[in-house]
């Protein structure tokens, strides 16, 4: 098997099941937050999954080990990402389970996908204001709402969603209220919500958030999760989403 | 001074500068989540505040002595609660300070008030679906939507605050869709969001809640507030909001 590596880019080995992956470091690195999504997330044998916004892939290779979806797919609107994201699949051999998309969530209809059951996503998290933004601007895309923004990624997860299917999604608790108006506001009535801190006795800094397409409307609040012990180690939680 | 006392009242001695309350224990007794809202209100000298669907007046009672707030009223749908509100201004001489008003959050522009810097409220948490509810009518109407429902309730605030003045509101986190939803629909943007938890590493089942009237949307999630410790006994904080 022949995958180019290309100036800049590295290759990690990152668990779940041995997964290697192909990175950029000036560009993007998948972080805490791709990983405890990828956990959050229930698919069965049978579902269809997609993740919006998928850079290198990284959340559905860590499902394909984490459940037992039987197709995932990823949605990235950058040539450099998607071109790395479809190496990364072809690296892991993973080729009959997971398929790399290019497109945006804004014209999500242009690629007549079937209705999914399982729709993921880590958006980009800070407002596009036209403020300051990092020069480099592949990183721009992936942090800012320059393409896409936050109302684009939910509507989109909306349109491909069957009845009842089910959107999982990682954000800053910053965003909470935009997020819960405009997840009722098109149909995503927010089911469970876990707040991440750092610590115990510090601000969540990390949303986790699972929706249900015209679901009831109750919420439920589950336990913190907490990213480091008072020791700075990681807690046993940490731990075991990472090594499961 | 006379006071009656009704049957089934009582009178207890809750602190905050030897504040005396009249209560119905088997209507309702006021609970930690009155304190630790009062305790989370911030109130300035020349301040108009309100409190909607006050029952005993717990909340003006507590701002008078945290904050210096100069003028409290509360709002009370039920009879006996507005009487007894009353007579618990009266009882702590506090007639120069607080009102209490009989009226709903409904029929908030009958009563002809001014704008308010501050508005508050301890609403009923839960919905009305008409199912089984509490055979005491005062302590039903207390704890469930029966007369008021949470939209009435962030409807009224808005009428009653002028422009970027502060609502500050205690629910249920089972309720926070509804709650970010409705706000922003009212023009009460959600700024600071606090989760009570009984104990680290267990949900929060209380949630502080403070907007700003045509506030720009961003949230900030505040550290969590613990009421236990590990052994059963109250926390540091919990006990400062009770003696200060």
């Amino acid at each position: 098997m022949e995958i180019t590596i290309n100036q800049g880019e590295r290759i990690d080995n990152i668990g779940f099941g041995n997964l290697r992956l192909i990175q950029k470091p000036e560009d993007f690195c998948y972080g805490v937050d791709a990983v405890i999504l990828a956990d959050f997330v229930k698919a069965k044998e049978g579902d269809l999954v997609i993740d919006l916004g998928t850079g290198t892939g990284i959340i559905p290779l860590i499902l394909t080990h984490k459940t037992k979806a039987s197709r995932l797919y990823g949605l990235e609107v950058q040539e450099d990402s998607y071109q790395r994201g479809c190496r990364n699949i072809k690296l892991n051999e993973l080729n009959e389970r997971v398929c790399i998309l290019k497109g945006n969530v804004k014209d999500i209809e242009q690629l007549g996908l079937p209705y999914f059951q399982v729709v993921v996503s880590n958006p980009p998290y800070m407002k596009d204001q036209g403020g300051l933004k990092n020069a480099n601007e592949a990183k721009a895309i992936a942090r800012h709402e320059t393409l896409g923004r936050l109302e684009d990624f939910i509507s989109c997860a909306t349109k491909l969603l069957e009845d009842k299917g089910h959107f999982y999604m990682v954000h800053r608790p910053s965003r909470l209220v935009d997020i819960c108006y405009l997840c009722r506001t098109h149909g995503l009535e927010p089911k469970e919500m876990r707040f991440v801190s750092p610590k115990v006795d510090k601000a969540a800094n990390i949303l986790l958030l699972h929706c249900v397409k015209n679901g009831g409307s109750e919420l439920k609040v589950l336990d913190p999760l907490y990213i480091y012990n008072e020791d700075g180690t990681y807690t046993q939680e940490i731990l075991d989403i990472y090594e499961k």
